[in-house]
């Protein structure tokens, strides 16, 4: 093992938990004006986006986690054109957006230009391109400050954003406050959904069921899926919110068809019938979006430690 | 964290990843004659049974697995009344069939009698006494040799067993020759469930697809499902042969149904709902198992590197 | 490596330096009223006593450590009969200061009651029954506290100590005020010797010439040596305070003749030989004392990041 | 620590050690036609050069090595002119012989161009420069084969060479062999040095007392020293096989004149005092030297497990 790599990438998942994964080379290294940058190639994970020492994505399954953020929402809309996305800066989410025909534009808000650019130059199997299609708007601003002062409204906006850590430049995004601003910039039939941590047995009460609590107040729909992510060390969970249209009830003949009509293709993950697999949650995680009574605000917040 | 612990417990992943996991108490080292043991409290994951260097189930988690590995088989059975158990030492295996009513006989067929004295003196919380129902048999004995010399007949063969390394005591019994031994001791609507080993999309190929392939070729009816379980590192893989019944198209109402009838409760993963979860298989997944053409028997093994 | 061994001690030496060693067994793990203790067997090191996380002293090269610390000063002193200690818990000191024939009583002051019971139970090959010796006797309080209240004085005083962290409870015994206080309960040709911390080309200077520095303003000869210490991941320092005689230029006859005289036996690092080797310090370490312009008081503290 | 690095390079120093150190940048990462090569930069070390995953020289503490391997030999020369060195690939060895005024040639025979090529790029302050210097001959070939073609004869061969690994480039010049054909290079007061792996207490039996046994075969003079070196995890011996002259038994007056002789300036760890300490062993090495009956030679070879 250590004997058969020297370099070695260390995460900290939890104070009781440490995964050591091999570096075959280091592609950057250096800290932007918002955050520390690194991107590596890591043995069985290819190559990764890591950020303040957290991975945020890795080639060898980052289909796990971009299909699952991007399609259930989009497909619980009828006909999605407008698409927005407040970070990613991968391109990955980005790509997904693309796939489906009906869009007509997908703006992209990532406040970070400098790390932007380092995935264009060094994660061309993540973004395959997706920053230079013409659909695609590229803003590097704060999400806030663009949504306040836009007066475009979308038909689903996705938040791909980094966790809620304290002091972070993410925190105050995870708010009451900041996901009524999304919800006002959303169409008659708009869906907003966002990645809300990590969700195994021993960390889901973190934030997440506080987050479906939160939407909750705001969205007469609010649903809850989940899918696994290795190179996360663990399931990962996403919540809709939702005006009009549930994802979780969509019937394998609707999403097979759609895949058809917006001519779909490429993915390794989502089907019709894995669709049905994220929302089919375990008991543990039930019994707790359940039983919260937390609402995130901005003089309550809740980080990840 | 590396400060705030001086104690850890790694686990070889792969080559490419080690998860370090801290020791909170070390309750037992040692070599039985047929593996090395420790029964180690860890950060997070509670009190957790290692063999050979492998964790095998974790306080914290290790529901996900016993539940998942147990629950599918059972409830396809319209009446599970004996059930056949190879290896499950912990005896939490032993203590979900048990939660079924219908259960007259549970017969466990473990080789390593100090490794199950060992987990009947430190983990308490995984049999749950179940080792002392009078419903149990527990015999120790090489399951093979059990099964080849007894004309006693099951309903449900639960396969729990450590993974098929090379040279290692469990290898012989992942093949089409055992396999067709469990299936000659099954009745009329009997099914077999076993274990498939880690399906990450990093290490899924490795045997997940080719023992559901073996199976294909002995039963009618051979189906797949997963779930994530932390301590494991990843997503694990079930596969069941089946003579007459499918799990993986039981409807939500019957098991809801077979809750309430067979009186099973205390359950924290496995519902109506996480059961149809089970088997929504990613695509990756589903490709494989289409494309696997390996056959595993004696002449040609395959083995977990 | 992690694949012969799954439980591992890590030690963080440096913020850029954590030492690995595989656990071979865990004999005690807890926290006394002072300070958190592990007895653990160490590969390749042998049993050993931890405090804090910090490795005090390795079965298998403790001899270094010890043999180094007491018999430079003991050798140094015309005719040792009463040698005060203060720390040294496991008993290892205590063994190398009676090994000189001319000692009548030797006093060691632990305020860890609780450590010293356990280093009695558990590290019989470091006290070699050194307590039970009729010449011992053995106080468990503060080390300050004892002196300002004993109007005994000694021909040796050692100080073997924990390293001066903040907040720790040795921090206050590497002052100027301390050390006086142990100078005016020395005999007329006393020395005092005390531990100063690792010396490598990495860390020398973050208290070792500071010590230095300060004793030079107690003592008539202040004298530095060093010696190699595995298990403590580099080489450590020593520093004495003598009234009369010089240690350093002890010649190799003069050794050899007390070695007889004393009837010591039994070493296996220490040597006339030796001696010489350990006051030959490397040009980095000579010029650093010469330089060196800190004086440690109560007010100008030093610690040990 | 893990926390504030997440890279880090991992060398096993034996099964049961690891030395783990934060990764500060990465230079080059890559395998020439004999070995796989890594230059770092190492939170605490400085540039390294690490070679199949054994660090070769640090930039914070490679002046103890070089210094050590070098200094006595040509200093118990009462003219070195002519100097052979093996190995070397950094060139500090070649940096160290040139310090010596009375050296007219320095013929350094290193095998692998491509790891002195990525030296003398990556690695300044190591070679200062000393390829460029007009006494040096710089040779890449095999050194027996140099040494059995060559009637060239030297005052001083210095054998830089990696450890004796099983398989390794330079196991075959560990051996009563290969040390008979370079003694047959060396002038009538020539001498001999060689690094001879490592000495702490728990792995000094392993090469070093061999090594010095099957010199003292050939030379009329066979002399030991150490030096501890933090980047190598331990002390490190040496052994001269001298035709005519000691170097331990060199005068302190005699080196502080020589200093002067040869315009020997700018050391960090050598000085006429610390030659005394280099030579001035622990009793364990002593004894370990006296007791040894092994002879290296090429048909009973010992390795460096």
């Amino acid at each position: 093992m250590v004997e058969s790599h020297s370099q070695w990438f260390a995460e900290t998942i939890s104070p009781d938990l440490i995964q050591l994964s091999s570096i075959k080379a280091s592609y950057y290294s250096g800290t932007t004006r918002y955050q520390k940058v690194e991107v590596l190639e890591l043995g069985g994970f290819g190559r990764c986006l890591v950020l303040d020492g957290k991975t945020q994505s890795a080639e060898s399954d980052e289909f796990m986690y971009h299909e699952a953020l991007v399609h259930p929402a989009l497909m619980a809309h009828p006909n999605p054109a407008n698409v927005f996305i407040a970070g990613g800066g991968e391109g990955a989410t980005l790509r997904e957006v693309l796939r489906h025909d009906t869009v007509v534009n997908a703006t992209m808000v990532d406040i970070d230009k400098e790390v932007v650019d380092l995935c264009k130059q060094y994660l061309p199997n993540h973004h395959q391109n997706s920053f230079e299609n013409p659909k695609t708007t590229l803003i590097h601003q704060d999400a806030r400050q663009f949504l306040e002062n836009t007066t475009t409204t979308y038909d689903v906006a996705i938040l791909d954003l980094p966790d809620p850590l304290e002091g972070g430049p993410a925190a105050s995004l995870y708010t009451q406050g900041f996901l009524d601003l999304v919800k006002s910039r959303l169409n008659e039939n708009g869906l907003l959904v966002m990645q809300s941590g990590a969700c195994a047995p021993t960390n889901y009460h973190e934030v997440f069921p506080a987050i479906h609590n939160t939407i909750e107040t705001l969205f007469p729909i609010a649903e809850c899926y989940q899918v696994y992510v290795p190179s996360f060390a663990g399931p990962w969970s996403f919540v809709i919110g939702s005006k009009t249209h549930s994802s979780a009830r969509l019937e394998e003949k609707y999403i097979k068809g759609e895949f058809a009509r917006r001519k779909i293709n490429g993915l390794q993950m989502y089907t019709e019938t894995s669709h049905i697999g994220l929302f089919a949650l375990p008991q543990y995680l039930t019994e707790a979006i359940k039983l919260e009574e937390r609402i995130i605000t901005e003089l309550t917040p809740i980080y990840i430690v």
